[in-house]
């Protein structure tokens, strides 16, 4: 068995492009959704990284993500934008929204977007960090197909949902935290079933709501929150604001995002952006200056550090892909 | 001893309003903050409720919390109100921001309002529910003093910072979320010491961070996190939200929201309210429908039922209240 083949972020990111555009992706949808893909695997989130491109490219071929696709944006009201991503990838949406979004955040001090008919959005830290490098605080809030049950019941409907929030330090990098509402990732528990091992208790529910070991029952069954009833009501809360509020579907009605079966998951995301100058009355540069130190008088670091670290890394010595999924990939891109 | 003395809500707000006019604080804003901690109790939030009046009017009398304090609007941008609650009590400050807020967010689509120089803002699912009856969303951040500490920190620099969100239902009243990111309240670790019993491992740690069942060593220590780092991180996101963005003081730098001790501890809140009308093409009403026709169909409840009989039983009956918490209301309003 040989080991990983090393790659330059811009020959992964070429390498994907083509890939995308065998599998009847637009040139244009494929650059962006090359490079969301390969900037996740630099920064160490290999869930939302590489490995996706085979079921990318599988879903554009058969129709149920529109390769072609391409979003529209209405202004519903002067801060308001609702955004048709016309079941097409998810990324091409967000490059539209967002610099929308952010003159709009400037000129009104908030803006939201709200997009639907949408699909799998990658990281969720990553919309909100290139408003935050503009220098507006910003929110996002996405659904993904159920996995969670609500407080009380043992069949899931609601995603793992992730919230992710960013906002601008007075030096540095901006301050980004990302978290899906599940004590674990889903991934964790395909590896485990793969790898033929148990998962500890506390991960997962069975299909008749009691805790298991067993990866196969974790995966008929149900994912337990954070702080169980409080993370099934954040979750509640992730999913009225990414799929009601844009008139999207829930997590309980959308398709796969993982496979080419069924029909467009049509999902939805809704971004918030901020301008936190106005709002603070000049003060925020200097009060996210006096929490940074705050944290590290206690010895403790800012969330993401070790996203930073790994996208460096990957920077200067580009990324790692396991020779079975380049060969897949390669394949796809002939 | 004798049992606990029924009061109508009417007759506890009168009550509420003539101790804190004994206290210094101007009959105006009295009556707020006397409708707000009775609201409360009316909702079985007892930690935010009567138990807060001894307090209250103690701060008050002091000057801790300047009774006489008229909060101030300032549009800093055409959706986004900066507030200054002027070293008051925080709940004539939402009163003002409120209709303001709501009107904004009809216009522009989304709104914002960030409240400094604050105080305990009570029930956080309060001012939520009020505009989710007058069709919008909203979400409120507020911090409150030390207790969470960052992940891999011993030390608390991080309030139980609670969340609240609502949304109107197609149907009935409006969806309310309410947590404190804190595993439990802190008034329970208050409650194990006066009974003199230890508490739960998983609750607290002591002051080097190791996991405690004595609550003294909690209360000196740290309160922990629901999902641990995920917790911590999104009491940052709030502690970001609440205080940098309204330029107001962190929990690590407020004083008590319990007694008349030192400064004023001039914390903020931030308040958000979103057309969800004008961002879902007009598919709110029938997404949520539908989403409250799924919890019903796997038999679960959305948040917020235990609530809604609190304070139908109360319309009916009063609130029941302890003998010697109704005797130091009442002296204080003699």
């Amino acid at each position: 068995m040989t080991g990983p083949t090393r790659l330059s972020l811009d020959a992964a990111q070429a390498l994907l492009a083509r890939a995308l555009e065998r599998a009847d992706t637009s040139p244009a949808n494929a650059a962006i959704v090359a490079a969301a893909l390969v900037r996740a695997e630099a920064d160490g989130q290999r869930g939302h990284g590489l490995s996706r491109l085979p079921s990318y490219a599988a879903q554009s071929r058969v129709g149920k993500v529109d390769g072609h696709a391409e979003p529209r944006v209405e202004e519903v009201r002067p801060a308001a934008l609702r955004i048709d991503a016309a079941h097409g990838f998810a990324y091409p949406a967000m490059a539209v929204a967002l610099p929308e979004l952010g003159a709009r955040a400037r000129t009104h001090g908030i803006a939201a977007a709200a997009i639907h008919r949408s699909h799998h959005f990658g990281v969720a830290g990553h919309p909100c960090e290139d408003l935050a490098a503009e220098g507006l605080a910003a929110f996002i809030y996405g659904n993904s197909p159920r996995a969670i049950a609500p407080a009380g019941a043992a069949r899931p409907l609601l995603g793992t949902n992730p919230i992710a929030f960013a906002a601008p330090m007075a030096e540095g990098p901006p301050l980004v935290i990302d978290l899906a509402l599940s004590r674990v990732a889903r991934g964790k528990i395909l590896a485990a079933q793969k790898a033929g091992e148990t998962i500890p208790e506390g991960w997962a529910l069975d299909p008749e709501g009691q805790p298991t070991t067993d990866p196969a029952a974790a995966i008929a069954g149900s994912m337990i929150a954070i702080g169980e009833a409080k993370g099934a009501a954040l979750a509640l809360m992730v999913e009225v604001m990414a799929a009601a509020l844009a008139g999207a579907q829930f997590g309980f009605e959308a398709s796969s995002l993982m496979n080419a079966e069924g029909g467009p998951p049509a999902i939805g995301q809704t971004i918030l952006a901020v301008d936190v100058s106005a709002l603070s009355g000049g003060a925020f540069g200097a009060r996210m200056g006096d929490l940074a130190a705050a944290y590290a008088e206690v010895g403790a670091r800012l969330p993401g550090t070790r996203r930073l670290a790994a996208r460096a890394a990957a920077e200067r010595e580009g990324i790692a892909v396991a020779p079975a999924l380049l060969a897949e990939i390669q394949a796809l891109a002939e």
